[in-house]
């Protein structure tokens, strides 16, 4: 028996563009001579569809497209992922399914059992869970149909939930031949082992091959690494499906075969998720250029490499706006890296429109010192001409803020925050600094300059990060061990040895900086727990203040 | 048998001040001679604590106020709403409890079973529903005890699910004497109906007195009008307590009375919710002053007028800021509103600081057409200057964006866009008019001229709104019914006899602004759909595009 996992890239709501991409794999699977083909987790319609999911209109819509796939189904096998109505009529008004299609014709659904309600996921918002697991004969062989978070709850290591029901369980009354997961798991840096040990499980305890489908690329804040996979019954990694792109992972099960797959790669992984994020935003909306402002510091230099590799170096304008402030350093460092990347680079002092502004401002402001008022407005003068190129050529502009910057709130509101995309906002300036070496692994891309300089706002003489927060390589645990291992203030302060006070001081000062993130550009999640979608938290709070 | 409902308004997570507020209403019940004391849901953190509820040593330290509440209830029979842990191990780690309080000591609780996970409420994501209804018995008398969504069932009124569990009919078993239901459901305009033939559907169905206490007051963007109420058995409205303040409605069931409750206010109502969540909002952070763009158009009117109400006239500076394409009377506009306010009015021209930014420019963007480049350029240099005042003296800037614009995208970023506090992000401008007007009622506070001008951004010469929207009349019901009341396309057209594709562009247009929506301040709901946090979708997406 031959088994396809048709690795898609949909995009949400695209029901025509996502069915092309459908017929097309079925077309290439008949030629492969494949019995069965799987697809990704609400394949037709995309993932996470949000709350698209409460328009009827919508999953009548994709109803209709079911069945134009059901009528290319010939001589197949086909399981592919769909909302379907719950008609039973009570609690929620669907189903998270898998619909499986044979011969023309649609043999059944399986219902989502384990429903995700944590972090990014809201699948309870939407969907009923289905009470039973799934078993279809074909071709004399008995397939379980299961929906991604289904192996979960075998494994032991979901977060946040602790599931009654294990289908794994319930499967191992069946005498099962293969096994199917229809996926959409989102990246995650370091997420791989525990991924790949939850379907393991899943292949031993069951004791059949099992073939898995995740979807691939990029929905607003969510990447999707495709790595569809076959993993035999004792749970070894024979085949994987390719990274970030889209691919056919065809498989024979009659063959016996050794494992065959490239070694998972940490921060290459990271550095791909960050370009498809970008690229997806871009071409699945339609734009093309990117625009971003090139300080000479690590940050952007970071995101206009990026931008080069995801939207091409013709599609990438960067613009230099020096100050008072600015290192001759910078500007040199900015116009040597946009050489290396090949990208247009324009020079525009900001002094004149700052002298413009103080002045405005001066019978206003006068006997008072300067503060952080002086320094906003360089940031925000710097926001205002990047949006007028933005306005005028059509170009999105790329935000270069990084996680452990917006953790503290330190950038400036319609300044450096300004953007239609934020490329860095959930990798740490630890990352930052891994990703630009691994930029320049082979040869110098990012100056080094850039790199061993000591980070610094420019928007005051001899101003740099360290004058306001701590060292980095102090933040930035903190910050990952707060945000995205849950830890408590006193388990940090022991785990890092650091003094108490320090630490709860750093974690009040995330929870006040929310209401600036609240207005941040919506970001690429490459991280277990982003400041986006998937952490809600109040404003107004008093619990840690 | 006395009851008291003790409408408090508790800070998200302000554990010490709530019980505070909690303890003290103990007091004033013994001073009254009460004999069974009701709080609202989750009354010790707060209603809605999101995902400080995933903080475990937040569950903990609740629980150990609660134990101090416990202590103070000799003599009294206590109801309060409470996380409590889910001891079984099993899904979600929590319960949304009511606890039963008396003479000291912790009677039990009970764990809400209906949870829900539709617009604004996500409980499954962090709760698990109690399986059973509860009775507890205290004097004699038969006590049920519920929590909010319990009573929603049993009405069939709930929008976006249909419970299998009914625990008014549950509750049908027994013999009720008294029903205590402890309650966070926030304003939204209109919903009042609704709201009552819930409760008296349940009062009538257990032929037994309801006494509700509901949460007041506003977090983030929810507000809480409080009315708690008394029904009698036959669910008639006998009391009820005071909207958008803090109050005790003591009740003695001995006594028979007739109605006297206040008739509900409709515009005055949402008046009274957009001044308690500004209030709120500034006040719970410790904020006393607010600034604001005054341009003599009806939105910032109506916010200054808003302002003035909620933090107090000195606490309020206006700053007008025209430009060569502002009417005079705009301008003197702005200053009658003031005056009347008694509100500080600063004057501020852009002229200086436009030119400066053309000419800047200019070398870049020469032999290009005026497009809306320029205009946002100017609203961005308001912003700016706002900003800086902002920052220098230490005061929240107001956003004055209504519902209308926000979904049409017909507002600039980083310009009008910005501000710390959004407030009427969630007020159509039909409802703005409408609000004034509700001002005006006694005597003209805002001027007449500028509720009957015609809307202008005024960013080019002799601009009106209309020039880029359909009017407010035939665009505002399109709208809400498309994001209040879900109507399709086809219905909306239908409805309202106007041309399908007309419709339909308008609500491409409604998704295609929701990249700007996501970084709007945080806002006050006051419908039952608001752009924000309840109305989750995608930003690239092709279902409506």
């Amino acid at each position: 028996m031959k088994v396809m996992a048709a690795q898609i890239n949909p995009t949400i709501g695209d029901l025509e563009g996502n069915v092309q991409k459908i017929l097309g794999a079925l077309k290439r699977s008949r030629k492969a001579e494949v019995d069965v083909v799987v697809f990704s987790e609400l394949a037709i319609c995309g993932y996470p569809p949000e709350d698209l999911l409460l328009d009827h209109e919508f999953i009548e819509r994709i109803g209709t497209k079911l069945n134009e796939i059901a009528r290319e189904t010939e001589g197949l096998f086909v399981v592919i992922g769909t909302p379907s109505w719950n008609q039973s009529g009570k609690e929620k008004p669907l189903f998270n399914s898998a619909a499986v299609l044979c011969d023309g014709r649609l043999l059944g659904y399986h219902h989502k059992q384990l429903l995700p309600t944590y972090d990014v996921f809201d699948e309870k918002r939407y969907f009923e869970p289905g009470d039973s697991p799934s078993v279809f004969e074909h071709l004399g062989k008995r397939i379980a149909v299961t929906i991604c978070e289904d192996f979960w709850q075998h494994s032991q290591m979901v977060g946040y939930s602790s599931y009654v029901c294990d289908p794994v369980k319930q499967l191992q009354e069946y005498e099962i031949d293969l096994v199917l997961n229809l996926s959409a798991s989102p990246y995650s840096y370091r997420r791989k082992d525990t991924r790949l040990s939850v379907f393991a499980l899943a292949a031993r305890a069951l004791q059949a091959p099992l073939v898995l489908c995740n979807q691939v690329g990029a929905n607003d804040q969510l990447v999707f690494s495709g790595r569809s996979l076959h993993l035999n019954e004792k749970g070894e990694l024979i085949h994987q499906a390719k990274s970030f792109e889209e691919d056919d992972l065809i498989v024979d099960l009659d063959v016996r075969a050794g494992s065959h797959c490239p070694e998972e790669d940490g921060i290459g992984d990271m550095y791909r998720a960050l370009v498809v994020g970008m690229r997806d935003y871009f071409h699945k909306q339609g734009f093309k250029k990117a625009l971003l402002g090139l300080s000479g510091g690590i940050d952007s230099a970071l995101v206009a490499t990026l931008a080069q590799e995801a939207l091409g170096k013709e599609n990438v304008l960067a613009i230099a706006m020096p100050s008072r402030f600015s290192a001759e350093s910078s500007l040199s460092d900015a116009r040597i890296l946009s050489q290396h990347l090949g990208i247009e680079l324009k020079e525009i002092g900001i002094e004149t429109l700052f002298q413009a502004s103080l002045e405005l401002l001066e019978p206003e402001f006068k006997g008072r010192a300067w503060d952080s008022t002086e320094q906003n407005l360089q940031s925000r003068i710097r926001g205002q001409i990047l949006m007028a190129f933005s306005n005028k050529f059509g170009a999105l502009l790329l935000n270069t803020s990084n996680k452990s910057e917006m953790a503290m709130g330190y950038s400036t509101l319609y300044g450096d925050m300004c953007g239609g995309f934020a490329v860095l906002s959930d990798v740490s300036k630890t990352y930052v600094y891994e990703l630009s070496r691994y930029v320049n692994r082979e040869h110098e891309i990012i100056p080094n300059a850039i790199l061993t300089r000591a980070p610094s706002a420019e928007l005051k003489e001899d101003q740099t990060d360290q004058d306001t927060l701590p060292p980095y390589e102090v933040l930035d645990p903190v910050i990952e061990d707060y945000i995205e291992e849950r830890l408590s203030a006193e388990e940090i302060a022991e785990k890092h040895n650091l003094p108490l006070p320090f630490v709860e001081d750093l974690i009040a000062k995330m929870h006040a900086a929310e209401y600036k993130r609240r207005q941040a550009p919506i970001s690429i999640r490459v991280t277990q727990k982003a400041f986006s979608r998937g952490r809600n938290v109040p404003i107004v709070q008093k619990w840690k203040s």
